[in-house]
């Protein structure tokens, strides 16, 4: 490997310049976010059909609609910055598609504890990474988060069917840490992959990248465990 | 049977007023549109997942989006009338449901079909409805529709799926003849069952009543034959 200063910028696809660089990682960071939220979309309203209540399905059907309009809104962006959505999405089809086959919920129950937690690790996610985005794209990264109050819904759903029947926890509790450990395996594989992700660290060598990525999911733990804790489970 | 003048309302609730017996009509009428809407979000959605194409993934997912919105739309106007959405959604779940469970599509082309085929029959079935109903309910019902321009993306769709693959055309023209019978079927069956829906044809006397069934019904086959036959399907 050759020997970089810290203040030199990471350029892993060669000889590109900064800017066409910082356009390469937005198109993965809005690609990846998109494709996400389609398939979010997705899996939410087929499994809001197996809610046990009427009322659990509508809200369930709200929550995944708005992942598709945000979904839109992303897409919306990257046509703005000249990109094409589809194309921005396919080098992330693999790794979210194998998430979600290998986290096939057992029920419903199961089913609203994977969309609180993917959400609520999507948005820590993304939350870190606009500390580094210039500031209209960060603000276009946080307005999607406060525009969703999903979590709040999910988990306040969630603490009453605890609630109804304690049995869930210990269940809920296992489903728990297996949900974070795909999410964080199949998010080191995008950032493995996808080397313009990197983009996310310019300015820093490879060393203190791999240290940053590892403090950042050290980060993500942490808020998943303090939100199982609120909701009285082991993480 | 008992004796009735063509002009004398029929009452099969008992001594209702045409006031009462008209609202529980409209219940029953915005509680099965609501329903089938919400039902039409969570399978177009989750079926949208096997698009053979990204693009064809987000044209399919904001179609369901759209039969969300329309829910919501048919729901507030419910609770505008002083009524329930869960309540009035309830007794059309079984039958709805059993339309649904009856018609598994193989795979995306026969889901393709499947919204195509029953959205057309429920627009043609609102619009029939909707001669009958007081002005204001009407430009509704009306209005659901002409936001809708669902049937023509579906259409377009499946024409050039038929072109790219004219060996499709002997499966879908089958699977568009089961569809239209088990519509008919679970449309029948609700009209049985909820007594109220010939609220629909006040001033009617039974007899009349089961002939302009029949006639709709039969008006309801010719425009999904004419749609088949615009495909190049044998209805």
């Amino acid at each position: 490997m050759t020997e970089r200063t810290p203040t030199e910028p990471l350029s892993p696809l060669g000889a590109d310049s900064p800017a066409d660089i910082y356009r390469r990682f937005l198109a993965d960071l809005f690609g990846v976010m998109a494709y996400g939220e389609l398939s979010a979309f997705e899996r939410m309203s087929s499994d809001a059909r197996f809610s046990p209540t009427l009322h659990d399905r509508t809200v369930l059907g709200a929550l995944a609609v708005r992942e598709y309009e945000h979904f839109e809104r992303v897409s919306a962006h990257l046509q703005e910055l000249g990109l094409d959505p589809e194309e921005a999405m396919r080098p992330f089809q693999p790794s979210v598609d194998a998430f979600h086959d290998r986290t096939k919920p057992a029920d419903w129950f199961e089913s609203l504890m994977k969309f609180y937690v993917t959400d609520a690790i999507s948005d820590d996610f993304y939350q870190a990474v606009a500390a580094r985005l210039d500031p209209e794209t960060a603000s276009l990264v946080l307005g999607l988060q406060e525009a969703e109050p999903t979590g709040g819904v999910l988990e306040a759903r969630l603490q009453q069917a605890l609630a109804d029947d304690p049995r869930l926890a210990s269940r809920l509790a296992l489903w728990g840490r297996r949900l974070v450990g795909e999410a964080l395996t199949q998010a080191q594989r995008v950032l493995l992959e996808r080397a313009v992700l990197g983009g996310l660290l310019q300015g820093t060598v490879q060393g203190i990248y791999e240290d940053e990525v590892k403090m950042l999911f050290a980060a993500l733990t942490r808020s998943h465990s303090r939100r199982m804790n609120r909701l009285g489970l082991t993480a």
